[in-house]
């Protein structure tokens, strides 16, 4: 067997072109790319605009069974599909978020693809980028300091300090902000309160950045935040404290796409990166809409399983964006088949067809939940190593049934040759014109009712329950204006059902709701259903002992 | 009188070139500029090691009197005079500071100049710009959580959690994170302690990325930092619990310096920006030894007035990186005379000359204490519209007076062409050859020596008093092999007493030692004479509720 190469000697390995070039394939004129070194780019507001009213390419969502620890990837076919499709002919650019800087000294790989479908350069993807994570961070902090700044000065707005909504928020794996008591030292510092961080990517503003359409957009969304509630418990916004001008002009570079490019110096568009669980778990709006306009294929993906990630892409940022899927592709593992059908991790090695069989209970569920967005949908099984021939049939066997094609795809290996065939498929289904997309629920139904449809059209749940407190919430928010809103549900993302452990797919479970929140920037009502985990902390021995900078300049350890 | 544009204006109107033709001047290909959109760039590691054995260029140390609210003009003039120096034919860079992004939402005005003495572009100088503080903010809250982590896995290293000598950071003004308690919230936290956030101007890691030569000198400084003691007192190090490499990945780029350029088009260097009090308040050491490579004069400044930002930079700077300054430019004003000579700033606007004369006492004393130094001194009088002649003349005849020269200088209003007087004067001093600069004390003095030398010859201060603690401090450090380190004073920057309110030339004083601290990795002793903030606050009505996108996408309010 060759030798496999590592993610980091394949990327640093890589033939690069200029960024100028790549943005010269899109038709980019250089005056309107911000070059970030040689191999980065942000893409020109004013050529954004000029593109407003150009004809549309086809949108392909990559989405996912439920993520296991045998690893799916889900970014990793997003890359290789975007160099397939380039490579049977078509222009097709790549649509995936941005990198957290935290989880990178933690225990997580990169989030920039793997193996020969990756998107370059690599280390920066992971590290500071563009800067983007830096911005919200930076605006989001503002808004924090404008807050208690306000109250220290007289609280003009009369805000309870017991009902302050608004935390900080920092781009680093760190438990031990997640709960402070704070301002303490006496009169000069303020009034102490509990309070916390979260990290960046759970950031209301990276929501915000990542659905806004244009600058003014954003700045009407920061606006709109709510901040705190006052003793009436009616709300205090951001604006009502003049925070959204500044907190825009922060986020005026943050808001460009960024352009870099794959293995094979295709186009890619890397930008915005929300959490897939209080939040919607995609690219940008501003990215999609305008590799929309460049490009005859999108290629994008959606964070976690198709139960919590598509249905939130197709929900909230179709819905929302007016977007119009065209495809779906639901990656698929043996591997993770083997571990929805019992098998564990360290057993992986060995062939289980009975096991993998068993385990497309998942991934029947993903497929059948896709179709009701009116989206067609093909499956990719991203091969692994030790596949057998016979696990992969019976994956293929099992989709067939359900009216669908799987498609063995080896872009990992081989790049986009490896990927041919389920391009031409992504192609053939497209081109057809079948897809008849639309969103799970209409926007005026009641956020309750909003709740069950997805508790019980897509997680298959028997009921959802909830404290009559919750229920007079979302009757509240009703009352005020927010009736209209989608649902942005906050569930754990290796089971259709609230636990965890409850692989393969499970039916008649119960959704309990802990907590809603009202994203109103943002523009969702986040549902939180167990412990959600906004702010990680690092593992005893965290990647970042390995993590240096070697003679030769290059950075070790990272991946 | 002609109508008077603003700053930001004037910044507006620039004719910037392209960030590679200004590099293009100083001979840097374009491969090894990494650009950050066309009118800023990094200057690439290879190239700045390739120019390790040439030439050196002539060194300008541009400093001030005590700054008083009249506003001395320190960048400015330095801007300024770089320009000056290319009109009248010689290759000059200037080096500047960067700005910190929390100041621009309070009160501060932006730090890239004023009038036709600007750095441009200066809304990206003044906002987030090549990402250097970010990453600084990251690198440093790493070690943060690092700490908290390892002290959470078990403590390995015996961390006296009493003891933790890092706080974290922020670039904000956030006077609610000066204090706080935390990690609370049970046994998933941590163990719960007093700590804080200081502004990320303060940060050790801000100091060291100033101070360090390259990117091995960078990791090995990080891995000197003291992050806390144990139980027995001995220190812990951040490399003891392997943060240096991975601080150093997350400075890779931000150690290379920035290119910008002036209105004139003459190249500039911003890069770095420590705290002036309890750091030493110069740009970095690789934009300064790399600008005297490429050009005929370098131009720099160093923070508030000579007692402090001077002799650090001498003391600290050029004694560790073995930079020798050729002139040095002691800026002046006769509002600032005024204000010396005990005029209120709203009486600023009436002649005053004996009140001038009377303020002269402070900038006499400065100018002999840089003489201390051994290095040439020239007086820049920064002129304002409404100085008299009478009040200019009475500057310089004082200066004469101490065989000095006093040049009036119209930069703010007219450029390169109000200094072409005051540069010719530069050259004149510097090829003379007259320099023979010297620290004030050697290496080998006992600490409490060193700070008894600075606060007599250079405070004229009568005695330093210290408690029977800090006296045993300073010998621990000694025993423990930090003898051999310079001091860095903080010290009030109105005055040369602790005495803010005392201002001209004091004499006899005492200087009270609150504190010291020991920054192991940046290599200085840090003595704290007063109240340091290190954490600013906004005010009641901060300058970010009129910052704002204008309807042409211009930044509004920023200055």
């Amino acid at each position: 067997m060759a030798e496999v190469k590592s993610d980091i000697e394949i990327a640093r390995a890589a033939n690069k072109k200029p960024i100028l070039e790549i943005g010269a394939k899109l038709g980019i004129p250089p005056e309107d790319l911000l070059p970030y070194g040689h191999d980065k780019a942000k893409i020109g507001a004013e050529f954004i605009s000029r593109q407003k009213d150009g004809k549309d390419g086809r949108l392909i969502l990559v989405t996912a069974i439920n993520p296991t620890p045998a690893g799916e990837g889900k970014t990793t076919t997003t890359v290789g599909l975007g160099d397939g499709l380039n490579r049977i002919g078509k222009k097709a650019i790549v649509c995936i978020r941005e990198a957290s800087l935290g989880p990178c000294f933690g225990v997580k790989g990169g989030a920039a693809g793997g193996g020969y479908a990756q998107v370059v350069p690599m280390e920066d993807i992971n590290l500071h980028f563009t800067g983007d994570f830096h911005a919200i961070t930076s605006a989001h902090n503002l808004l924090s300091a404008l807050i208690d700044n306000h109250i220290y000065w007289g609280n003009e707005q009369n805000i309870d300090i017991r009902r302050i909504a608004w935390r900080r928020v920092m781009d680093m794996n760190d438990r031990a902000l997640r709960h402070i008591v704070g301002p303490l030292g006496g009169v000069a510092n303020g009034y102490p309160r509990e309070t916390g961080f979260d990290i960046t990517v759970a950031s209301e503003v990276m929501a915000i950045l990542c659905l806004a359409t244009d600058l003014k957009d954003l700045e009407t969304r920061l606006g709109n935040i709510i901040i705190a509630y006052r003793r009436d418990r009616t709300p205090v916004f951001a604006r009502d404290i003049k925070a959204d001008g500044a907190m825009t002009v922060l986020l005026k570079d943050a808001m460009q796409p960024n352009l870099v490019q794959t293995l094979e110096n295709n186009p890619a568009f890397v930008h915005g990166g929300p959490f897939a669980n209080i939040a919607h778990g995609c690219n940008s709006v501003v990215a999609t809409t305008t590799a929309l306009k460049l490009a005859d294929y999108v290629v994008t993906e959606a964070g976690f399983g198709a139960d919590l990630g598509a249905e939130k892409f197709f929900d909230i940022k179709c819905r929302k964006a007016g977007l119009k899927p065209d495809v779906a592709v639901v990656v698929a593992t043996a591997r993770a088949m083997k571990m929805n059908g019992g098998v564990k991790k360290e057993d992986l090695g060995q062939e289980n067809v009975d096991a993998v069989r068993k385990g497309c209970a998942n991934l029947g569920r993903h497929v059948q939940n896709v179709k009701k967005f009116g989206v067609p949908v093909v499956v990719a099984i991203n091969h692994f190593t030790l596949d057998t021939q016979a696990e992969i049939e019976a994956i293929k066997s099992f989709v067939a049934t359900l009216g669908a094609e799987a498609i063995l795809c080896r872009h990992w290996a081989e790049g986009s040759a490896g990927i041919e065939d389920l391009a031409r498929k992504v192609v053939q289904l497209a081109e057809n014109g079948r897809s008849q997309f639309s969103p799970l629920y209409p926007d005026d139904m009641s956020l309750f009712h909003k709740i069950e449809t997805i508790a019980k059209d897509i997680y298959h749940a028997g009921e959802v329950i909830a404290d009559k407190s919750v229920r007079d919430q979302l009757h509240a928010w009703e009352a005020q204006g927010y009736r209209h809103l989608p649902i942005c549900m906050a569930k754990t993302q290796y089971s259709f059902s609230t636990d965890p452990n409850l692989r393969g797919a499970p039916t008649g479970h119960t959704v309990p709701i802990r907590e809603v929140r009202l994203s109103a920037g943002a523009g969702f009502i986040v549902v939180i259903t167990g412990e959600i985990m906004t702010m990680p902390g690092l593992p005893r021995a965290p990647s970042s002992e390995k993590i240096f900078l070697n003679d030769e300049g290059y950075i070790e350890g990272l991946f």
